[in-house]
């Protein structure tokens, strides 16, 4: 049953609650001798952290993170980090309403079946709190393929039905949206607004960009760079679905489009996302995935209660009406995370250029 | 490195080449007592194999399967069941056109620079046939799904732009598209033929079914159900993307829209594809992948040899112009493997229903 | 190189350094709905801490557990349980003689060489101190035992030359030797004190024996229970040897002596130690385990600095002349660990007795 | 439940029985560019085979191994070598005596127990025939271990009371008992012939030197190099115990002497065995195991039925009257996959000297 591990020889192990002590990750296998320091990671942190603006939910957390191991003067040992998040706004508040219910969308009705016992306070274990840990995690990863100037980058390029065509990535970081595209961004802080007030929420998807990548990432059969990416995506709440380079799209192409040609100076196309028979080719990798609207609406909903009877459920609560400009962030980590792992695997990471 | 290996408790191991001894997997895990015969493998191989049609590779593979080990008196031991399917029909011919270049959409370029040297007899260890031993255990996870009645079923439901509608499950297997939907499986035939003749080839859609899914397969964080599913599907040579239910809609909806409400029958629809953080909600589990246009094409193509001098490739040989069909089983294969493993994972398995 | 985790379906991931902010450990795979307080940790904690009795080291630490998560209304919710230990009497001294230079017996010299970076404060992570992690972790194990009655309990049996003949199993925990035998506990201690009074210090044998053990731990062929239980054991610092059973008497015995013979009422002797083809046949599992002397002495010691002169080193501190009083909740901890996975691998952890 | 697996990153998954269609393994991740032929991994099968003596099982098996994958023009690939060893002398006697029987000292009643279903012929999955492919994927292991010139070398030490107390390492492929020690070979041979002359059998402990070892190999804190080679050899049928360097004798040590002390030109003694903290030190890595008396004996003995009904049990068949000589490879094959495991973990493989 154990399960809150991912990684090989870079590998998290996670724990924690929404309303518990806190949340926190171990980190194990990082090389020695790289610098790390707790601002490196509370960097990361701040940009997922709740309260970033109007669009995000009001929770207040200051998601302070603490190195606990691992880090001896200034550098990592090659011994587990293991880094902690106190929670400091769990509200005490009365949770009836939602203890014996199971809100559509949420993992609670699955918890109770699968568990028997359930920490619903705020989700408890199935919270999105949980990728504060992620996030934390990777900044660590990203120190490791810091050393090869791997980048990741990731952006908000659809939100409901308003969809972005550009790619500006100095633009990212400056909108509340994380949104590559100037010329929708407005847009789509709107629409989110919308469903904030109208006690709804919005779906969208993301794009995740990694340049400078080494040839030779992915282990083939089971454990292609893609399969990799997408288990390590998709165990991150509300996403449901990955696809890679052209995705779906392929399915309308002829094999003489979808094929990249290869010239001297390399690839003359990028439809396969970077990825060939599981491996890295030294092109950007390239994927989009999609997030659906945020479970937690203040809308009314018809569900039942832990004895089956139908009930009208009315939760209130800070909720993200849209949850994509959070989880960029957590995009890029996840990613982060499952690249250092085959860096390292691969025998790239010892290697001199 | 090694990375020939998927699932936990009930765990492949595979080896082989397209144009070696021949390829084999190594099933372990398997519960004990299970009947198991030869026959219940081969019907499972017989829908994969080669030459089912004109709309797949002409290569004869007569797909024979032999149970090394793990059977007694009929029935699984509890130890590993060894499968072995020798190559027949690998010809001896000249390779001298693909030895030393890279063919577009292929793994040739990747493998050749992550592991320096490769088998490139038909792709070596990167080939589809390797998919055979996929099917061979996907069969043996069918058994154990079997004790609970949990059924998987896959179709076509699109190939370039045509698009099937309904879902016949009864007609699947009786058209050589494995398309879902009467109505259009002729077209669907004819423009895979087509592209066959265009010495081109054409991508398309699966869709996948579990029903009769117990609750509680899945385990959080990292092992959620649709992960595992995703990284197993994923793995398939040319899958490039994967949704689950509602999938890539979902960015355009608002949260009161995607819940699934909850009756005292249960949920009053299925937008999340049978999955609730991470675990099986009891609904059927329904996913689509995209495959993309098989890489083998007759089509001559811009490429560079091993020492980087450009070229222009035309590769003979017998390539499927769609690899739809004989993908659907492979499909079932990996779904069953991953739920195999989750079921005895979960404790289900031995729970008396 | 993440390595710092144990078990598959029950596992530990520890941190932690001796002379840091704490250690703690990540118990995952624990199953929902066990009652879990500090208090049952707390109770275990307290038998491996410093300071009890003049035979042990004076380091004071008050080995506090504080659970961060993973309960829930004082039951396990099936979720990763973590636990931390903070550390209080990591004596800010001057580390000056350690610092550049390597303790015989001790991980310095490896540790330099495989990591280049080295945490020397009290032996970093290489320090006993990571035990407290494994003793913690152990008591939520032994919940899961304690559902079908599985009791652990070991004994120091020899110290230097001074064996014993008796297994008083009331007496164990009443004496500071955690010596098994009443007749030789009060010689043991003496030369436990006379080493400490000589700057040396001393080793010996400590047994372990496991009653009540249901038929059917342990996984043919490489996770064998006695493998397994091997593995746990001797990844505690200074252990150097195992045995099973009659162990190594068995050199000169015959077969026919070995054999236990079977009749109606069972086995009717238990010379394989409890276990046969590496599965537990119900008999109780014994085990013997060999304790080097401390490595940390007071003597002068020859050695080299990292430089590679050499150097007479004298190491002051607060050690254990004898290790074994402390080690015995440790070897429980590990075994009942060990056998808490196996009791969920083999599925009879949710069968009904 | 799946553990016919060992090793992270070399990793081996094994596969048949006694009497069944063969014996067989997959090599996964052994690194490209290695040359290997069958004659390499015949050369140590031919140490292991029965037959070679009066000393040992007079069956018959040719134990020829085939490649079936992974070589590619006289080299390893990188991906899975699977390796073949058929049965050719499996008898199809009556077995009708063991069939409802249990054989004192076998795992016939475990596996009883645990799969309800058994492979009774010849011990099925438990008989020693399993090791055929231990052997085998030791020597691809050892191809590995050659590039950095590590040398792993066995040998018989004892025979019941019979010990050798030279290490003529020339002299031990010489000797039927694969005995290190000249003076006492001969003793030892009459004394497994006796035994057998006798119906019965014999123990003994075997030693294993490991030199030209790099420092730093095995990972803190629970995959020790130590930890990991008792698991890789506890795994042996018949091996009861273990022990590093000085092993039980440290017991009777005082810190002063067991402590290897440094100078400029390296360690001054090994009583460590070579490892450190759980990490090789650059000595040789030194340990002995102890091997108990043959399960099968043609005495009669004491037992029960599958129905409990107490009976006289009496095997013929063709056994070892001692297994230490043909354990012997089988012991050097194990040590050489878990340090091929580790050299490549550590990241010492990739690394030029």
């Amino acid at each position: 049953m154990a399960s809150n591990s991912l990684g090989q020889i870079f590998r998290i192990t996670t724990f924690g609650e929404s309303h518990g002590v806190g949340v926190g990750v171990i980190v194990d296998g990082t090389p020695p001798g790289l610098p790390l320091s707790e601002d490196d990671i509370q960097k990361d942190l701040n940009r997922r952290k709740p309260g970033q603006s109007r669009l995000t939910t009001q929770r207040k957390e200051g998601d302070i993170v603490k190195i606990l191991s691992g880090i001896f003067e200034g550098v990592t040992t090659g011994h587990p980090i293991a880094l902690l998040i106190e929670n400091t706004d769990a509200r005490s508040r009365n949770y009836d309403d939602i203890k014996n219910s199971f809100r559509p969308g949420h993992a609670d009705f699955t918890y109770h079946h699968k568990y028997g016992v359930r920490d619903y306070r705020g989700g408890g274990r199935s919270s999105g709190r949980e990728t504060a840990c992620r996030v934390a995690a990777g900044a660590v990863a990203k120190k490791i393929l810091d050393t090869k100037g791997i980048k990741i980058k990731a952006a908000t390029i659809q939100v409901g039905k308003i969809k972005g065509n550009k790619w500006v990535e100095d633009f990212i970081e400056s909108n509340p949206v994380r949104c590559a595209d100037p010329d929708v961004e407005k847009e789509m802080a709107a629409l989110i607004d919308g469903a904030r007030m109208n006690l709804d929420s919005v779906g969208g998807i993301i794009e995740c960009r990694v340049t400078n990548v080494p040839i030779g990432l992915g282990e083939p059969i089971y454990d292609k760079l893609d399969c990799e990416i997408a288990k390590a995506i998709l165990s991150i709440g509300a996403f449901k679905g990955i696809e890679f380079g052209n995705g779906f799209e392929a399915a309308e192409m002829v094999g003489s489009e979808h094929n990249d040609a290869i010239s001297k100076n390399g690839f003359l196309t990028n439809h396969a996302g970077g990825i060939l028979g599981g491996i890295s080719n030294g092109e950007p990798i390239i994927f989009r995935m999609v997030v659906k609207p945020t479970a937690s609406i203040a809308k009314k909903q018809n569900s039942i209660d832990i004895s089956g009877n139908e009930i009208i459920l009315e939760t209130h609560g800070r909720h993200d009406p849209c949850i994509l400009p959070r989880a960029v962030p957590v995009v890029e980590a996840m990613t982060a995370i499952t690249l250092a792992d085959h860096l390292i695997r691969s025998g790239l990471y010892s290697k001199k250029v």
